[in-house]
């Protein structure tokens, strides 16, 4: 596989084990994942809860220690008050990708307009891709399967890698 | 009303009194709320020049002491040299909410190609929810019907309220 | 002519001579310019390598000391490790003007879907607007032709001199 990736569900509910049928947006992360395996290889997965510090010790973690291409979080993306998912990725990302945010929101919008109560962050920090993704499995996939079309996402972490040409 | 509101019309001319009609900005932002008096109760309205410590205090107070759930303003967010309003905005606010202003930005375009023009940021600071909106009276009552279609804004507020579910 | 030009090429290789054809970027960064001359006067042309320092120093040089109304510049704005000229960018404007990126990103999707790998930064610094362009010759001509529709680019920087009325 071509890149490695951590996966990070933050919510407070699913890192208390709340929720009975379990993690449903990690399985949603490692199922977009998995559907790629030429091109995605999950060497982590994780669930953290809304907490800015913990959500910044995990994106340290997969980014500078275990090295990932490709780091993809679901959930806290929101207006509710514990949703900081965004804040915590602006704080270790070093260049920020709007374009490619932006590129997920317009097509996304085009599936359910509520798409834009999403505040979801990209960027890089060293040679990781940090992703933020909505909370719910269904928009994960949504916008898993955007970032896939015309190779958007495979581009971006080829520049990244340093493997795609100039 | 589930919704306490702010109105900040920011204009050099209109805090001075030089238009003979009046702060239409400021009605047309009132007449806005007034439409949905089941979300909407205006709880304070007044003028500003462009001037950031300015806005940024009636920012404050809004928020802070008012508790607004929504504070609106209209004016201030183009490229002409006292054009501060965003700047002020950014100063004061914890969480952006760019998708919001992308999708204001991705449907007025539709009605008016120099849409683009606007330089409007949204955010949070607290419970409370800043939006930006252009200072033409019809360019606020477009952008505010925006934000209506799909319940996108009181979805927001909802949820900053924490009267949404998850 | 109404506006003064400076036009920064930013790339490792054109800067030290590797490309047998010569700086395309410029090239095209410049013919944009002369299609309009009643509009644009190039007044600085330069070259410079992906250096965050080197692209500060140029885009303060062509700001402040030039006296530019607009700053063009190509390159540096992808996801390699070296692509540094948005973040240089960041550092020198005082507005953001993440409209007008966002309004270029919208119209070069429908042209090309990988437009959304291009993290270009729009923003202005006293009387000038910086103007993030591709490194692709052929992207620089699109994202120039979208910005001159509807006289978007006009108005802004008509309203940035203070030529254009409120
Ligand atoms: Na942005």
């Amino acid at each position: 596989a071509d890149f490695k990736v951590g996966i990070i569900t933050i919510s407070d509910r699913a890192s208390s084990g709340e929720y009975p049928t379990g993690d449903l947006s990690g399985q949603a992360m490692r199922q977009c994942c998995e559907s790629f395996p030429h091109y995605y290889n999950i060497i982590q997965q994780t669930i953290v809860s809304d907490d800015k510090e913990k959500i910044k010790g995990e994106l340290l973690r997969m980014s500078d220690e275990l090295k990932c291409n490709l780091v993809l979080t679901s959930g806290g993306t929101g207006f509710f008050e514990r949703d900081i998912t965004p804040e915590a990725t602006l704080e270790v990302i070093e260049r920020r990708a709007e374009s490619l945010a932006n590129y997920i929101l317009i097509e996304s919008m085009k599936i359910v307009p509520t798409a834009c109560l999403s505040r979801a962050v990209i960027g890089t920090r060293g040679k990781t891709m940090i992703i933020n993704l909505p909370g719910k499995p269904k928009a994960v996939k949504e916008n898993f399967e955007i970032l896939m079309r015309s190779n958007v996402l495979i581009h971006a972490l080829g520049q990244l890698k340093g493997t795609d040409k100039h």
